[in-house]
Formats: C-alpha cells, sequence, structure tokens
C-alpha cells in the first residue's frame, strides 16, 4: 500500500487548505491522496529521516550481513471487516505479501497484531484467523509472532489488524520507479475496482442484482513467476488506496515520466463499470487488493503478458499504456470516445477504508 | 510484551467461564492474564502454527542466510496517548526495543503504523512523533517504513500505533527460558510499578502530592553491557503487562523450575509502593516498561549486577530472587514480615490499558 508510505514525494502537495492551518486530522488525511501526502511529508518524514527510510517504494530494502531485506508494514481498518469474497484477515494477509511482491521480494515472514474491541464475536474472530491461515498457506510464507491488544467498546471498530512482512530479494534487478524508461509497456492486471465495490457494497447494503465478491489475491506466484523466467521487470506496484490512477500517477512522478494509458484496455469488468456509474465513482480510483501493474522493456512485453495471462488463471492482463520521456511527470488517459484526459490525485477519498 | 504474544504455554488456563461459552471479546482478554492465554491458545496459535511461530518468548527467533533475525511485533493502546515522562510514541518504540533486546537481538530497524481517529490533533501527533524519534536515537535503531489510516471520530481513540523490530543475534548463548538452570540468580531491575501507576495518575486525573513521572526506557544498552563483558545470560524478560509477577509465573513455568523472590529487595519505591496501596493495586502486577528481569549463573551474579547498577543510572537493580529445582513450577514470594506467598495469574486484568 505505497500510498500511504513514508513517501518524501516530488509530487506538490497543493492541498486545498494548508496543513498549518488544519489542526486536526480529518478523514482526507487518510484518503491516500493528496492530503495523505501532505500529512507524511510534514510530519513523519521529516521526523524519522534516515538514510533506510523507505521513499518511493512498497517496502524498505535493507542490507543484512549477505542477505538483501525487503521490511513493510500495514494497519488494515476496513469497514465491514467481513465482505463477499474475503475479511479483514485474508486483506491482511495479502496486503502486506503483496507490499513485499511489489518490491520483487520473496514474502517470507509476516507478524500479526489484533486490536480488538470489546464485545467483537469470537466466532468472527475464529472466522478471520482463519481466512488468514489460507492466505498464508497460499502465498508460501509464515505467521511467526503476534500481539492482542483490547480496547473498551466504542473505543475501536470490532477489529483492526497489522501485519508487517519480511521479504528477501533474491535476484539482482533494481525493481523500482527509477529503474522505469521511455518506451516501456505498462501491464495492467485485473479486474480494476471489484475490490473496493464488492466492500462499499457490503457496507451500505447495496443490493445489486450478483453480489459483487472482492477478489483480494497475493501476487507474489505471479511476480515469481516473472522473475523466474528472467523477464526484466523494472518497476511493479498494486493498485490499492488510490486505485490504478492513483499508482500510476505516483509512478510518473517518481521516475519523471509521461505514462499513455488506454481506457479500452485496462481490464473493468461490465458489471464493475456499471456499480461504479450507479454510485458515482471512477473505477480508476477505486482500491484494489490483488491488481497490479507491472513495467517491462518493450522487448520483454509479450512474453511478460503470456506468463501474467498463465498464472491468473481469473483475472484479465492487458497492455494498457506505455511510458514516454517527458519534461513533465503526468498520466494521459486515452479514452474510449478518443478523447484525452490528465488524471490527477485526488483530494480527499472517494471510498474510505476499504483496506 | 511477552505475556500477549502467540504463547501456547503450559501454564493451564482455568478460566473462570470456559471461553466457549463466552461468545465475545471482553476487557479481561486484553490483560495479559489467564483470558489473554486462553485467547490466544484456542483461537491464534491453532490458526497459525508453524514451525518458525514463536511460543516463549519476547521475538520470534529466525535463521536467514548466515544471519539469526529476532522479530518481535506489539500495537500500543495506551490512555491516555500523552501522560508524564512519556507518550504512547516513547512507548511504542522501547516497547519493541526493549523485545528485541529480551531476546539478546541487536534493535536494527523499527516499522511505525499509526492509526489516527478524525479529529486528532496534528499538534499532538507532532509530539508523539517527535518522541519517537529522540527514542530511536537513544537505542541506536532506526524506522525504516510506515503506514498512516484515519478512522472516523468515536471508532478509535485519538491514536493507536503499531511498531514491529528486526534485531539480529550476534551472540552463541541461547538466551531463552529453557536455559534456565537451578541456582541461577534472579536479578531485577526496577523501579517496579512507577509506569503503570504513571498512566494510571494520568488518566484518572489523581492528584497526587508529586507528579509520578513514567520510567519508560529502552534496555538494550544494559543488555548489550552484560553481553559484552561476557554474562552468561540464561534469559530475559521485561517487566510490562502483567508486571513482574505475571512475568516470573510465565518464566517458572516455561522452564519448569521453582522461583523464590524476596520481597524486600524487589525494587519498589516508597512513593509507589503508597500510591499503590491507596489505589488497592499490587505493585508487582503493575505493567512497566523499562524493567526487567535477568536469569544468570551463580558465578556471574556479582558482576551482573555490578554491570546493570552502572549502566541503569537512574533506576535501582538488585538480586531479588533464586531458581530451585521443583516438580512443580511456581514463584514464591517471601514477604516483608517472614511470611510466604504464591503468586498466581490473575483472570482479569489490574489496569488495562497501560501499553
Amino acid at each position: 500500500m505505497n500510498d500511504s508510505k513514508l513517501i518524501s514525494s516530488p509530487v506538490s502537495p497543493s492541498c486545498p487548505v494548508p496543513l498549518s492551518r488544519q489542526p486536526t486530522i480529518t478523514l482526507a488525511h487518510g484518503g491516500g491522496g493528496k492530503w495523505t501526502r501532505h500529512l507524511i511529508d510534514s510530519v513523519f518524514y521529516p521526523a524519522f529521516e534516515n538514510p533506510d527510510l523507505e521513499t518511493h517504494h512498497d517496502s524498505a530494502l535493507l542490507k543484512l550481513g549477505s542477505d538483501r531485506l525487503a521490511l513493510t508494514t500495514d494497519s488494515f481498518v476496513v469497514d465491514p471487516i467481513l465482505f463477499p469474497g474475503g475479511n479483514i484477515g485474508t486483506l491482511a494477509v495479502n496486503g502486506t505479501v503483496n507490499d513485499l511482491a511489489m518490491s520483487g521480494a520473496r514474502p517470507l515472514f509476516l507478524t500479526a497484531a489484533f486490536i480488538l474491541e470489546e464485545g467483537l464475536s469470537i466466532e468472527t474472530l475464529q472466522t478471520v484467523v482463519q481466512s488468514m491461515r489460507q492466505a498464508v498457506d497460499a502465498s508460501g510464507v509464515k505467521i511467526v509472532t503476534g500481539d492482542t491488544k483490547v480496547v473498551p467498546k466504542g473505543k475501536g471498530d470490532q477489529l483492526f489488524i497489522n501485519t508487517t512482512g519480511v521479504g528477501r530479494v533474491e535476484h539482482d534487478l533494481k525493481i523500482h520507479p527509477a529503474s522505469i524508461r521511455s518506451g516501456d509497456a505498462v501491464l495492467v492486471s485485473g479486474d480494476i475496482g471489484r475490490h473496493g465495490i464488492a466492500v462499499m457494497a457490503a457496507r451500505e447494503n447495496l443490493g445489486f442484482e450478483n453480489v459483487i465478491e472482492s477478489d483480494c489475491a497475493g501476487l507474489w506466484k505471479s511476480v515469481h513467476a516473472l522473475l523466474e523466467t528472467g523477464i526484466e521487470v523494472h518497476c511493479l506496484r498494486d493498485c490499492t488506496r488510490g486505485g490504478l490512477a492513483t499508482a500510476l500517477i505516483e509512478l510518473s512522478h517518481s521516475a519523471g515520466v509521461a505514462i499513455e494509458l488506454d481506457e479500452s484496455a485496462i481490464p473493468i469488468q461490465e458489471e464493475i463499470q456499471g456499480a461504479c456509474e450507479l454510485l458515482g465513482f471512477d473505477p480508476l480510483y477505486v482500491a484494489n487488493e490483488g491488481c497490479f501493474v507491472a513495467i517491462v522493456p518493450p522487448n520483454d512485453r509479450d512474453r511478460a503478458l503470456e506468463i501474467l495471462q498463465e498464472h491468473k488463471q481469473e483475472a484479465t492482463v492487458r497492455i494498457a499504456g506505455q511510458v514516454y520521456e517527458s519534461a513533465s511527470p503526468r498520466v494521459r488517459l486515452k479514452t474510449k470516445i478518443g478523447t484525452s484526459r490528465l488524471l490527477e490525485l485526488l483530494s480527499g477519498e472517494q471510498l474510505p477504508r476499504i483496506c
């Protein structure tokens, strides 16, 4: 969940109201957009600054003896904690596994810390914990230690989970925005928007004709397949909070490049597009957990597509864009009707508490 | 904070009401006593079981290449978040640094994940974050990555922080309950009870004549001094949730030994003893953050005491007990008035939300 990390970003945080005149935390500070960035840049980053502090990527990369380790952390506050296709536990495991995978690191160990609200049903907790076990097994990772705290009724929201992951980088590639080059292909795995809409529909009790299930999933196996086949992966990014658009905007700014995106090639299913139109959401900004962007050099493009299509059995993978040299980093969308639209970071949050 | 970890413990969890008939989470599940243990043993441990899952100690110990790593996690939900002598940030850094130190591991890297409640003052957040920086600098550790989430007003309690720590074991000792031997000396650093009473006094606005300040502190430097001098440390344990009594009871059960504790040698200051009597608390069960137990062989006892006394400038260190062989693991307290009292795990929680 890169968008919420301690990123010192070159994206200029042109907040609607200066943070210095905004004395308290607002929901927009958690949205993964401009305000989150401003909070990180003005409060967290200056206080924690050190040479190992992760800046533009999903995990901190650390040298330890002869090993290159990746370390990442995420707290999950999704509402509701159970939703069609998954629950907060599935999300907590896959979210952290995916942050490691996006750094090209093999996920090895997870920690799991629970903040339980008084009154939470133990049966629900058991459901969540069992889903976590299934998710760790599916990704070949182990939970090795944990923590449990209880807060009084009204001082939490049923269950918050933090997972922190340790992974190992087992290749010589530098999978990082700095490796992105003009001409690179942008592959997008989908279906985009499904997870966010599934959670929102469950929260608001929206009675869609067909229940929309989250596609929340671990991505390490797909990434591993790319690496194993010798694809020269330049960068990876999962499209979590802030969605595909935010992920690409962040990459374009970190790498100092322009990205042209072809709307007709973005893997958005009709039922998700329909639900988004009904609710007034732009699917490009809806959070996912299990969709990602892979940026590869042009001559690896078709092979990478083939490998990902083999490994992501249910979802679609498409070549959805291309990287261009540009003096002004930006993401431009070629729409289905032939016009062109500049994608920008949102100020607030379209869909809060999706992860 | 070993007492809340995923411990599969030999202590029999004789809950007052069977958990199977207790369908929801209660505050007692977070108390670090019998109910916490029962929750861990019945819900978390069976689901997460694997050979690397930490069982009886403060951190998971993991082999990675030629390195032995320690990994530990803790969420902090202390109420109030600011208290005399520290705040939730100081606690979050020192708590995790100390869990690594208690495993004999040099703390290297921390992650920091924040759950902010809408309406939290940004000035307060800045105070907390700056304290974290001071605490990491004091222990020679670095925060390398983080996460920020915001929950709506009434769905959190100002600020929860998770810290996860990675450390490296740089010696050949096995610092573990299994290394405890009959005849070993039990050293206790104090002052015992101060942190818990400081937090409680701040929460309840108790107007003691002198403000009681928390002694929350990092312990790695003391542990490092012991290791560097070649003391054959058998076991270390910080006296956090559940206090000194719970720490020793857990150790006695994990190691299968009896511990005799001399009340007159326990470093409890008069003002803390007085406050405890006033409030009806037993200082032996009050949570600390910065007090610990070191168990060393008899011929290292006096040198260990000397080293710890040198390094813990303000607090007292005492030889407060001894380990005996016993068929029934237990902790017996020789009281100041010459009687003897068996210490037992509490069912509920004396002082909730101290860490």
